[in-house]
């Protein structure tokens, strides 16, 4: 009986990870690239490399399909990585026709977050139920919807950009052009951001200490030790997230809520708001959330699944 | 070749319409009942007579499926009918499988919203897309999400209680427990409760003229000629209902918002939030919103054949 392989490519700002993965999520190899990303030619070139040596080198079963997780906006009916943020690609690319041409296999395209999701659906909380968030807190903040045991995708693929609800009333305005989002409370790189302009009318906090390399949970930690900008930032980010997950339990009604990304990973966020969420919600649909729990999959390797898994769908196997 | 026919049945807290349908979303003839309600026997007696006089009376082909809209916590699996707020329905009934049992054929059960939004999907908005909301504010507000042709349930049922989400910081305090819903602030039962809130406080104005007979539009009305309490609670409405429905888009990415209900019947409202919604959302995502449009079927009909629709989908054809 031969074996199904498929291949995965997790593409981010400053890296490249391609692996041959089984149909059970079992990794078979992979390998780490440096994304070069001086110009747009030279990003691409970057990924077609990566694809090229891995191939190469790689001597098992023929692989049934690759999928792409990409930072940035993806067109995935085309398989058109459309522009991204952090890195110059500024106007369209059809990566998964070019990919295609070279390998001879289908080949299918998403956003990381939407990947990571299928990642969850196919081998991660998804094994057991079929209706779930997946909240992904790093630098920003997104959500992968999964209702009924399909990702919600919205009309053009852009749905799970829970990082844009407002949460607060006439607060700072967002670079989205509203008062008050989530993202700039909540996300890694938003409360770094707050932190850095703050900093100068608290000349006593702790945090001055930590410099450039201040994360999240030294923010959270400081928070406990009493530090009062520290605190400040904290608990914006506890009142803020806690009311952003009720409105998402209230109006989705999901079973679960998994959670991932670099924010979230040391558990103290969530562990304060937990409370708020398992209350919040109207009584019948709060019944029905079973809880709040870290995801199961490996933080290092739910990219490269996720891409996995989106070769998974269009390889011919379920 | 025969045709074939549905019945649905849209119970209301004060009235029962039941009707025979095609599938085409044509109606055959319609009958309306009061709705007695008293008890909870008397309730369930309603519901069951008007069905036996309505069946009675049919001299059409034999009818594949009867389909149920009721207001209140539904379990369709189950066909349950689990709690109603406004009727004497305090604990489950198994009204499918009474249904089943008289009429012997499948019966489908769901909440008149749900139902609606199956209408939506069958003969409105959903013969074009896909992905959509339905929005309905009436008395309460709710929403229907639809999104690759799929009624958005939720693990039980329960999506879319858009009502429940914050949209005021330290807002007034809502039944729900927490504070700044947006039910209170933009329903017609939550407009009307605050002007009569606020009546005493503001001796010069109009509202006063309208006694119990007032209504959402002479409020808006009211706002357009200056009375300063409308004008008020209509801005509250705009901005919170605006607010929401941003962030609804930016999560969901939605295709069209399709809108019904009393509250929302004359356009005032929507046409007072519509540049919000358009420009508010990010980029790639209001570019991908073609736009919100008033249901295209009739308000007094939208519940029978929101009914009907769920006898559809078990009556062997979809």
């Amino acid at each position: 009986m031969s074996e199904s392989v498929f291949i995965g490519v997790d593409v981010g700002a400053t890296k490249i990870l391609v692996g041959a993965v089984r149909q059970t999520g079992n990794i078979i190899s992979s390998r780490r690239f440096k994304m070069e990303h001086e110009t747009r030619a030279i990003t691409l070139h970057s990924i077609h490399n990566a694809l090229e040596v891995f191939m190469q080198a790689w001597d098992g079963p023929a692989p049934r399909a690759i999928g792409i997780g990409l930072v940035g906006q993806i067109d995935p009916e085309t398989g058109t990585w459309l522009e991204a943020m952090n890195l110059p690609i500024k106007s369209p690319v059809p990566l998964a026709g070019q990919v295609r041409d070279r390998f001879g296999i289908p080949v299918a395209l998403d956003n990381d977050v939407h990947a990571a999701t299928m990642a969850e659906l196919h081998w991660g909380i998804g094994t057991e139920s079929k209706d779930f968030l997946y909240l992904n807190i790093g630098t920003g903040v997104s959500a992968g919807l999964v209702f009924g045991g399909q990702l919600l995708r919205g009309s053009k693929n852009y749905a799970g950009e829970l990082g844009h609800m407002v949460v607060q009333s006439d607060g700072e305005l967002c670079p989205c052009g509203r008062r008050g989002c989530l993202e700039p409370i909540v996300s890694g790189g938003g409360m770094l951001a707050r932190v850095k302009k703050e900093l100068p009318n608290h000349p006593d906090s702790i945090l001055h200490s930590f410099g450039k390399t201040l994360t999240t949970h030294q923010i959270f930690k400081a928070a406990d030790a009493g530090d009062p900008l520290a605190g400040k930032i904290s608990n914006d980010a506890i009142d803020s997230l806690g009311t952003a997950l009720v409105n998402l339990v209230n109006l989705l009604n999901p079973e679960w809520i998994v959670y991932g990304g670099g924010t979230l990973s040391d558990g103290w966020l969530i562990d304060h708001v937990r409370e708020n969420v398992e209350t919040g919600p109207l009584t019948m649909i709060r019944k029905s959330l079973k809880g709040i729990i870290p995801s199961r999959l490996n933080p290092e390797q739910v990219g490269l699944l996720g891409a996995a898994c989106l070769a998974l769908d269009i390889g011919g196997i379920k």
